[in-house]
């Protein structure tokens, strides 16, 4: 692996970039920076430390910052165009795509974005605003309006001739052509590849595929996502409910979905957003993360509280203070093992309420064996350390209980949370943990109170 | 939310193909099983409990099967091609692509594996050791060989009647044909939409774009995928060392990358396997989540071991035994925030020892401030809750030693691990938690043992 992070291109690159920065050649690191892809450009920018941002932003060719700009994460984005005037961000938002635009609109102070409107020619602006119409995390958010369509009655002949009048060339991936009737519904799509190997005579009715569901505006984004990774598309059309084509959305935008779905998931069990700069100001940073150690706190004094109810228990058999996080850890990692499943099952869209007693069942009976084994082998461990059959005893029972609470949990807290409103990746581990300390602690103290004292 | 889950399409088809099963009417369910994508087929068969599964798989039609068995996870595969004979696996293998009859080659025993290379025609056959060649994990691993190349000096014109004579269709997901010189090496690519919309009579070598870098073969499947994050590609040229074209790689596989990397960080953190199913046998998972119920335990008893260490400290002052679980809890949440966010640094590509002391300079100034903040917070809670100076300035101090230390900890550890070839997904956790709860309960208790008893 250490060669693989030696031999790594971006951190030759990375490296490269930051030594002309550090001795002040302005010529040549701009002529590297604008040597780059904008998403390379975009990368490097978040990979540099906050100090020398704003020295590489300002070397950045004016064509290529509306790009950039959609390439970084939100945090840098409100960073960088902070810093710009209205007629740097005009400048910048000219020429980029209507559903790149409008991400980009999203984030602008509201006298800018009526700039950057009445900057536009009608038929964009109309684009811009049927796109911001939508919820960015639903299909028509994500659609491009850029997109050709043909009428199904015309031969490829007829198709392959008014392409050719595209002299611009044809929107970024464009893999087919969407096939619509007189009133701009929806009928199919014809691939390119089969406008190229079928017959020219056939009609555009008798080439197109059938087979492409358009996909409704409203649909969830993490919906498209799945479409797309379930049927390998490339594109794929969106329409409005009276099946009227709006736009169309592509893999590059999709794959920005699912690695943002990742992410969310990833960072949210850690009360990160997946926006997170990695180099945020750390004043920002502090003030995110501390409210996340502030609601962990509260479970963490909640769980003392079960303790402290039980100080006297403790007090006569110490031994109790000693063994007491085996039970509430171990029902922590269980429960997390569940929970982590059930997340995935319901981002996935395996899992709903209609196949959720399977999986609970199926849970459950792993976790009857798991806690089976582990209540043995920590009941042996604890015999052999405090040489006492009762304390082994109490140990083994409190993990059986404190094991099968943790699955039960972990399996119904994802869709129990959704149904709330409430994001599972969020709270899911929180709430999950508060259970398992509780309840570990309490089946620990409370037999060993009962039992022992 | 909940109206989503209401209304999802899956969650629906899923119900009805249950209900149809148990109601016994095989000719329905085989219809309405076979009326779907075979993504779709291996969706709902991973959606459905194991007893129905058998059941539903022979119902579906042997052409399907093979591309079935392509989208199902690994757990399931195996399980299906186990109850599969060579007659039958051999049927399924026709008429896949080669790099997906190469995934699936590698869950085949030995036997079949010999069966199914000899029933290959000699191009298929030399096409699939190639890609057998390579790792799976890798570029050439990824990579389909199922391809077009045309030569530069030709006209538009001529590869246009070239590509008419590909009758039944080009590959899946073409977006461009890859340019090569006489000895088979990239010379560049040439797009669909250029051949649709420019001059017929212009040459290859005019249209053709440059800036395609081609993918080594030996390039790691993570660093593709960020490539074509990165520069949102659809395809893109696999060659060797010395230049020549060995294939393609397609966005779609790219995409299934990008799930099953987010997935491995994901389910990685609870000790899952990214390819775990939903609904794996209760004895498998149960002997799977038992491996990490014993790292994990082997943690907890090494922090009861330090807590044992103590246990005349707490006999004598029990408020300790109370508070510690919240030493150790804060620690293990502000580590985590630094671990999940240096791990995902790591992994697109944003993270390198390069820019390693930025991050950590970052993170350890954002621990201080909000060591700070908690420490003052947690003492006055010690401090009304026990009304003891003494107790609250301790775990004051050990707050801040053990936010500190995680903090640390969590910085480092992900390239610490990656040098050692270790899985910072898989192992990262586990270690950061032993630190944060022996550093928790040492700082604590040690404290207390010295000013307090």
């Amino acid at each position: 692996m250490s060669t693989e992070i030696a031999q790594d291109p971006e951190a030759a690159r990375l490296e490269a970039l930051h030594a002309v920065l550090e001795s002040g050649s302005v010529v040549m690191a701009r002529r590297m920076l604008n040597a780059l892809h904008p998403a390379e450009i975009a990368h490097l920018l978040q990979s540099l430390p906050p100090f020398q941002r704003p020295i590489a932003w300002n070397m950045v060719d004016d064509s290529a910052e509306g790009e950039v700009l959609l390439y970084v994460n939100d945090d840098l984005r409100e960073e960088l165009l902070r810093g710009m005037d209205a007629g740097r961000i005009l400048a910048a938002a000219e020429g980029l795509d209507t559903d790149d635009l409008a991400d980009l609109v999203q984030d602008l102070p509201a006298s800018i974005t009526a700039e950057v409107l009445s900057s536009l020619d009608e038929q964009r602006r109309e684009r811009l605003q049927t796109a911001l119409g939508y919820p960015e995390d639903s299909a028509g958010g994500l659609m491009n309006t850029d997109m050709v369509t043909v009428r199904p009655e015309v031969t490829l002949d007829v198709v392959l001739r008014y392409l050719r009048r595209f002299k611009d060339g044809l929107p970024n991936i464009t893999d087919n052509l969407i096939v619509v009737n007189r009133d701009g519904r929806y009928l199919g799509v014809i691939y390119l590849t089969d406008l190229l190997t079928r017959d020219p005579d056939e009609s555009v009715a008798e080439v197109m595929t059938l087979q492409v569901q358009p996909i409704a505006a409203s649909l969830d984004a993490h919906d498209v996502a799945n479409r797309f990774e379930q049927l390998d598309l490339v594109s794929a059309p969106v329409v409005d409910e009276s099946g009227r084509v709006l736009g169309r959305i592509t893999v590059d935008d999709v794959m920005d979905v699912i690695r943002e779905q990742a992410d969310h998931q990833f960072m949210g069990q850690a009360g990160l957003s997946e926006t997170e700069d990695m180099f945020a100001p750390v004043l920002l940073s502090a003030r995110r993360r501390a409210l996340w150690l502030g609601v962990n706190l509260m479970t963490a004094f909640l769980a003392s509280w079960v303790i402290g109810r039980f100080e006297a228990t403790i007090q006569q058999v110490v031994a109790l203070a000693v063994l007491m996080p085996v039970v509430a850890s171990m029902g922590g990692i269980a429960g997390t093992q569940t929970l982590t499943l059930a997340i995935r099952g319901i981002a996935l869209g395996q899992l709903s309420v209609k196949n959720m007693r399977w999986l609970l069942a199926k849970e459950m009976a792993v976790s009857l064996i798991n806690s089976a084994v582990w209540a043995l082998v920590v009941a042996l461990i604890a015999l052999l350390w405090f040489d006492d059959v009762n304390i082994a005893l109490i140990i083994g029972v409190a993990i059986t209980i404190n094991l099968l609470a943790a699955t039960f949990s972990g399996a119904l807290l994802p869709l129990l949370l959704e149904r709330l409103g409430v994001d599972p990746a969020l709270a899911g581990g929180v709430i999950l943990t508060t259970v398992t300390d509780v309840v570990g602690f309490l089946a620990f103290l409370g037999l060993a109170t009962l039992f022992l004292v």
